[in-house]
């Protein structure tokens, strides 16, 4: 059976102990284990910082773009047997598995492009040169430079190529190298990923390191210049903000955690519109996508009261002619859950949600083996508070429709009882309604997408990451920040003002961008 | 004896209890109490939230510049009789009072400035509109939006009214209400200066509360949009990054804490030179200036190995010509520590450096009342990574010449040393040095001033904050950041990025700015 090894201080080592398991999804059969049991961690992190770090600040950003490049083409060049190892370690459709892996090429070719357009440069200026008194030789500039550390990536089990790539590609173009540890459930995609990478010398050496298995001690082992971002559940995050790397030496933490997302049906949209059935879809969508194993899954529908019956009995026949089985055959619509583990947590939490509202359709369980669960409606009819439609993150293929008044304040408010989400979708053609659902819903999201008739056709979905937008969201979604072109490299950057002599900032600064 | 009160939920309330003093440094007499044992907090943020956060979010960018600019004026007409508060209660000599409350209204009326040059707009754009796919009708762009919570200011007792106006400047501006907590043992000029604010009603209600005496319960009180900016010792950081407000709750924590801050004197600066003498009055000013109470302070001063006699024995000779006494006198150089704690804690302070380094002047107890101790020089004769000299920060009158082989990679490594700083100073005329100087130790510091021969006329001291510059460091240092123009907003704001068609997010968005 394979036994995945981790690639720490330059060469692939394997952990000893028994290691933890991979299986597949929809057969239970064993794949293999990762054990990093007596990794040395601490060296391995030493090593990236002292290699990885000087070979990478060495760099134009043109060329750790090129790099980037070079990691895009080479997943694209490997995409079938990706998308392979998907279907088999993480339940994926082919459109699944696809989503994943495309988004990862796509997100390396994005960072690659914005570090082609920043040419020559080694460190970024922000913003101009500022006078800081009547003087208008004393100037004040300031400058980004690349933290002198590791970044750490944790990554969930829903998303091993994205997930890998998204993270990489920021800190690579910020000149930081990377130690990058995916969910060990589903870890093929990735340490096939970490060995194409490795095999083909597409980065310099200690650029990219790579831990298979459990993650013990290596927090123990960051420093105050390193930085984690982790994605996962909030039970896992709130122990991580606590550990005395954050709490006491200064490294840096951005988490990217739960998200009870938000779709807004306007009160002005009819029956047979293109808007009705973008919401529609987008809906449908995110609950059999993936098997709803995304964080940017919507999982509430506000809906305005009178419109309630009519959307559930669309979603209704949508979720049900979804075929769900072996994520191998063309014509299924949805595979398994990732794990025995996540299977039971959803049928908690669907028993959980059955609590606050009405089962339309799904909820049940499946004969046989694999761990598979039916697309699952929901209808919340006394929306409040504290309930769990509004606090429980189910991270499977359901969803729940919430009535409410037709009002922007109302609807706003309800998804505020999520407490923090990624990403809200509202689907209106009223500008006024738009515009204040956009004003109430802001600061409670990293994310909004408005679906209306002028862009019904070319919407891209709430539930797709894009590299030029920022990712993440306030309260329970982890209050952190990936992506958004530029402005996702700079948790690997340490902004700093320099004040004095205009001309010479200008010579020192001025070459960074 | 004075009691000082809250300011909270609209009135001005006095807590149970006997309260913490608030003493004459240089007398030790007490001049009053301050309790707030039993004041409901909770209450209090929540009338912030729903009172002043709705009325400074209807208010725009310009409205609230305008707000800020009457707190200046405030300010400035009281500045004779603030001057004699601190005096009185801080120890300051009225240059150092001056240094607070002219920093005080200068930031005020800079944000004022900003807030005019934003005009008519309620929230931020960031950025340009962006295509997202091959469609020129669907567009991204970044929103700005000021979070619906609370801005808690928790303050140094070394800056009762900058540290007071630059966190409410910002947060205001951004449309986030403020309840500010100074350090009660020198709450006086905090508390006269928010009964000035309130007396003249110059905010609307619920913008600015005010709280003297312990925080207890102030945490417990935070929720998801609310945000904690705070000032003080990093063992108090460590312990407040650990509440279930910030590991649990989503609340917003920004910590400016510790910096053994460097100034490093350039291998070519000649004595009798303009750069040597700057180099050499920023030190002992450095020294001196609020008795060393500036979390910005000079403690570190990085000297040519073959220069450091010469440059001690003119430190020695500055700092032993300043008067030490009674900061009402118009002759008096410098005055006490703030409380006697300060005073204990630096002198135990001192007694670690002399254990890695040999005083050159001061280290003494003056006889009688009042917390006074003598300007002190150190030199470190075998600097080592692990020494106090680099660990720990005397908050007192105190730095240490430590000396280096000249090169600006030695200077850097050791001034990393210090774990991360606020702000470092390299004085020099050498535009290699300076730049290679620059890019080492940017990654450590928050802001750099070089000082030259072509801005010693005009050079601020490393020790000033600025508005438009950032303030705050990595590390040892908090990683913070406030201040820096509009950049501090970002803390108070929410960034949403949102996706639609074009047309439709240049009118929601295209109003922000």
């Amino acid at each position: 059976m394979l036994e995945l090894e981790s690639h720490l201080c330059g060469r692939w080592q394997r952990g000893a102990g028994r290691g933890e398991p991979l299986v597949n999804p929809s057969t239970e059969e064993p794949l293999g284990t990762a054990a990093s049991e007596g990794l040395d961690l601490a060296a391995a992190l030493a090593w990236a910082r002292d290699r990885g770090g000087p070979a990478l600040r060495s760099l134009t950003f043109a060329e750790r773009g090129e790099l980037l490049r070079g990691l895009s083409r080479a997943l694209h060049a490997h995409r079938d047997e990706l998308i392979g190892l998907a279907i088999q370690n993480g339940g994926n459709t082919r459109g699944d598995a696809k989503f994943d892996i495309d988004g990862a090429s796509g997100t390396l070719a994005a960072y690659a492009d914005l570090g082609a357009s920043l040419g020559a440069a080694r460190v970024l200026a922000d913003g101009e040169a500022l006078q800081l008194s009547r003087s208008p030789r004393l100037a004040g500039r300031h400058l980004l430079t690349p933290r002198r550390g590791v970044a750490v990536h944790v990554n969930a089990f829903n998303f091993p190529a994205w997930g890998l790539a998204e993270k990489a590609a920021v800190a690579l173009l910020a000149g930081v190298p990377v130690l990058s540890k995916p969910a060990t459930s589903t870890a093929l995609v990735a340490w096939r990923i970490a060995r194409i990478f490795a095999d083909e010398k597409l980065l310099p050496e200690g650029a990219l390191s790579f831990l298979a298995g459990g993650p013990a001690g290596l927090l123990d082992a960051l420093g105050p210049q390193d930085a984690l971002a982790f994605t996962g559940g909030s039970a896992t995050a709130a122990k991580i903000r606590a550990h005395p790397a954050f709490v006491e030496r200064g490294a840096r933490l951005n988490v990217e955690a739960d998200s009870l997302n938000v779709a807004i049906l306007g009160p002005d949209v009819e029956e047979g519109s293109e808007v009705l059935d973008l919401f529609l879809a987008d809906v449908a969508r995110d609950v059999t996508q993936k098997a709803g194993q995304k964080c940017t899954a919507i999982r509430r529908a506000y809906v305005p009261a009178g419109k309630v019956e009519v959307v559930v009995e669309r979603l209704r026949e949508r979720l049900q002619a979804v075929r769900v089985g072996d994520p191998a055959d063309e014509s299924t619509g949805m595979g398994p859950l990732a794990t025995a583990r996540q299977a039971g947590d959803v049928r908690e939490g669907l028993a959980a949600l059955a609590q606050a509202a009405k089962l339309v359709t799904g909820g049940g369980r499946r004969e046989g083996k694999g761990y598979f669960v039916a697309p699952t409606l929901l209808v919340s009819e006394r929306p409040a508070p504290g309930d769990a439609v509004h606090t429980r993150e189910v991270f499977g293929p359901a969803a729940t429709v919430v009535p409410y008044d037709g009002t922007a304040a109302q609807a706003a408010e309800r998804a505020a009882w999520g407490g923090g989400g990624l990403v809200g979708s509202v689907y209106s053609d009223d500008r006024a309604f738009l515009a204040e659902a956009v004003l109430e819903l802001a600061p409670h999201h990293g994310r909004l997408t408005l679906g209306s008739a002028k862009v019904a056709a070319q919407a891209l979905p709430p539930g797709m990451v894009l590299p030029l937008l920022v990712h993440g969201g306030p309260g329970r979604a982890g209050g952190g920040e990936e992506l958004g072109g530029l402005r996702g490299l700079a948790f690997y950057q340490q902004r700093t003002a320099l004040q004095g002599d205009r001309a010479l900032l200008d010579a020192i600064v001025g070459k960074a961008r």
